[in-house]
């Protein structure tokens, strides 16, 4: 959730006033899944070697994408979010090496934020009040030392049927507009212009904004606004029961938010209350003008005990 | 390279001694590239599209299968290397959640040496006295705020063969003892024992040893000693121009060294002098269970700006 | 705070139970300071140029005290704080050196809490259902970049009157038994005994208990429980107008708290509701050694803009 | 040192060429400490009973002062340096308090490099050729994970005789001029001016030259060059035997070089061949105006175990 809460900043005086007007309803915070009640991986739990085999198929032509951008100090994030990297020559000071063959060599240390750069964001990432996907709640398993549920390190392999959607090709411009919605005309347009028939269970699907040209050029831009899913279009993509949502954003969804909806309820729809997971800063160009729309879409995410995101760049293979 | 500190310790002694032996000789340690002056990211200039397409024909089952192990602050790794997460929850101090809709949300952030749990060893991680693959010098590229050459987010994306060598199989055992080389003749046996025809150009070959089996129960004999990969097996695979090679061990190679070899010159061998990476610590148990020894392997490393290594989870697909 | 969450996990469920029948009472939360309504600092106000040429005058024999233990990975901790330090040669690397004089130099990297050993809790860290001093709501200053108002770095400089109350002299023991209260009975005694006339507007008062000794040797009894200042013995302190009050141990209060009392209660006596800080592991076994009860007592918390606690060193000067 | 890194850019093109006069001298890089060979603390030595109680007579009107600027992202330090902290609330997720008093806390959290804003330099940071103070070899005692010799939480507590020169005063502007050298004329001429008689055994010495006027608004100029200590006077103040040398600049020596001197050659005669500790970014301007020229100094460095360098604020009392 790169930058949401540069966001907040700008939306938050909105957002509540617009809580007042709900304010009397009562809210629902738990959401079961239909995975079980001790299930913590979602829709992922689509992915079946079924899938996996059918997806395998789509590879005719055996490129391979990365869509992961850089993380480092520059990349752009929201105060406080920071990030450092340190390299160090443990035992090597002054010129020491190792043996008769002079091994040397260099080791790595990162301190920072996890929500920097590309990334997923896990079902313990979001919640409404308090309460997480599968109405876990927060005092119970966000403890500051990891989380004790949802955490990153039980996410399933991944390797499905991925799907991509080019909204720019779709408006016919370089860079969606910000504010944009992605909802179901859109979502089915842009399917209809590329000739992809269905969305299925267990997908993985990514749209393709050219949002990330703005890195380095107008970060401003970029980390505070967005084109992007709509409320309808996560219901949509809900309904048709996808393992994961991602973009070439920071947030995936429309900011400014649509009119009389919530703050990052997009993000809710999907996560807590479908257990659908969120990609983040996904580079999509190099396969929009290949027009591989329909891959193997591969991922592991780092295996960090208790974390809430993980640092990504899934493989996509045509 | 997990731990390999702790045997650093208790091998240099003997090493420098060793080392007294080869002082008169020369030593080479520039090697350069077969891919060119430039090149940085070294035998995965192998993983073609051919390479990927062949590779993805292994696919018939649809199974996955997640190599990472856990990286956390119980994971094995001698001192200095450190692990932390801290779990926040920013703005919504004092129970605040955010708009009409209430969300609420977990951020995390870490701090610790990459090089604990499953890892991913750069082309900037060992060198010979110094000098780095395609003759690199340290001084030049190795700064204390990031590689400025062979970082991680060079990588390219990686869809390849995998091929398994069952070595704990091979030796009839659960967990091949310490020390047990591998050369030649055991990866020859263990590939005609399994029924694999061939090592090729920008294949990913995985050793089980059944190493990981001891991760929590002996954390101490885990991280000290090792069976491993040989100075004669790595040549034998450097001259097959593979791309990678990993096993289920904290440092692939035969550990304590073979009589009258350098402190790691397997690693020496695999990294600067042939552009070969390593893999460590990959859970291969499940995958042995299925005999599943011909597969296609996807790694998408996170792409953190000057690393030198990678917290990894690849995925290998049968 | 070092280890207080320790306390917590074993002292919470009996909490929890008493505040039942604390349900149906307002609770005051807002305690404005004496100090004025924009104060930061509290009763730092009361060290004046008077009070510290008093307390200057304090000096006859010209020894001075360091009253900081160690912050390490091993000082005693309650998970999750972690700590880690790492050393470094930036630009060094292989043997360089700089200009002619070959100057060689180290630096070092922390990642770590404050809360680790000797340490200076801030005016900000302990409130009252998220009131902190002088009415600062922590959704209004406690960002999770940084302390918007009551950080450590705007501590004045402080030189002032220290007291030394030895409680295990007191009780005629090495080390105070776990649970004892210091209220008015014990500290009036206390100074009878060590011949102290008064405590005074402005002082630092630190308590001997002996509780140090028990470090690395029983880290588990020294984290989990203390002897120390009672809510009895806290309004006294307050009622004299320290600025500050500290101890040997890691928390100051004596735990188990007494009967009928909150959780960390005393912390909330003094920090937010009369502004007086809170030191803790200060080394003073020395002092008792020389009897030095009444000293100059010198703290400069190293300004970190925005910190909650500090790790700190004073130094007592008689 | 701070930013110390930024100067080396300009000026080691400068320097190397200079070496290479100099490379046919033998270079003695072992300089055994008068204070015996385990000695680890220097010149500290000097601050004995008598000098702190001599020096505790210096106070006369009860002011103190605190000489610490403030460390954060924003304070100018060189790459790769750099800064984070982060505020959290363990326990407390959707605005859960502790027991019937309701308890909640910050915390905090600090990543990041020790050099930044007023710092202490300890006998461990600069070497000649990879040998420090008392002849310590770096290969011995610098560890990756920590100093296992020459570290911060060695020093004593001080105390002693503060001495502050007033630069700016002498050469009659606000700002001393980068490059310009104090020496042994300079430093008398100084003295002179202010009625300061000696500088004796075991004092610290500050020079005041404007220069953190700077900070923040012109980081560039501030961080690159500076006024300051001449190699001369380095050897005049080494001969007076003092403890301490420190200035308010990010490096105390005088930068430019001085023609045909070293990089960093003054932190070299004092650190490694006398001692003597540097204290740099301390704040000067306040005592300025009140003309405190003698006054008691103190500071305990927070005793971080194995710390290169600590991060200060000495405070000073007249």
């Amino acid at each position: 959730m790169n930058t949401k809460t540069a966001v907040l900043a700008s939306t938050i005086a909105a957002a509540l006033l617009a809580g007042a007007a709900h304010a009397q309803q009562p809210q629902q915070t738990c959401f079961p899944s239909r995975h079980g009640k001790d299930d913590q991986v979602g829709n992922l739990n689509y992915v079946t070697p079924e899938k996996t085999l059918a997806a395998a198929k789509l590879v005719t032509k055996g490129k391979s994408y990365r869509l992961g951008i850089e993380t480092n100090k520059d990349t752009p994030a929201f105060p406080p979010r920071t990030w450092s990297i340190a390299i160090v020559q443990p035992g090597q000071v002054h010129g020491a090496a190792l043996g008769p063959t002079k091994t040397t060599y260099n080791d790595d240390i990162i301190m920072g934020w996890v929500g920097i750069g590309s990334q997923l964001d896990g079902l313990g990432h979001i919640g409404i009040d308090g309460v997480y996907y599968n109405c876990n709640k927060a005092a119970e398993f966000a403890m500051a030392g990891g989380l004790t549920k949802l955490g990153i390190e039980k996410v399933p392999p991944i390797a499905t049927r991925g799907v991509l959607l080019d909204m720019a090709g779709y408006f016919n411009t370089d860079i969606v507009k910000e504010g944009t919605p992605f909802n179901r005309a859109e979502i089915e347009g842009a399917m209809k212009r590329q000739g992809i028939k269905s969305i299925e269970r267990g997908d993985v699907v990514l749209f393709h904004t050219g949002w990330t040209k703005l890195i380095g050029k107008d970060n401003k831009r970029y980390g505070s606004v967005e084109p992007g899913l709509g409320v309808g279009g996560a219901r949509y993509l809900a309904e048709r029961q996808v393992a994961m949502v991602g973009s070439d954003t920071w947030g995936l969804e429309v900011v400014p938010f649509e009119k009389d909806q919530g703050v990052f309820e997009v993000h809710q729809i999907l996560l807590p209350m479908n257990g659908i997971y969120i990609l983040e800063n996904m580079e999509t160009s190099e396969m929009v003008k290949d027009q591989a729309w329909e891959f193997l879409f591969t991922l592991g995410p780092s295996r960090i005990t208790g974390a809430v995101q993980a640092i990504i760049n899934p493989i996509a293979i045509k």
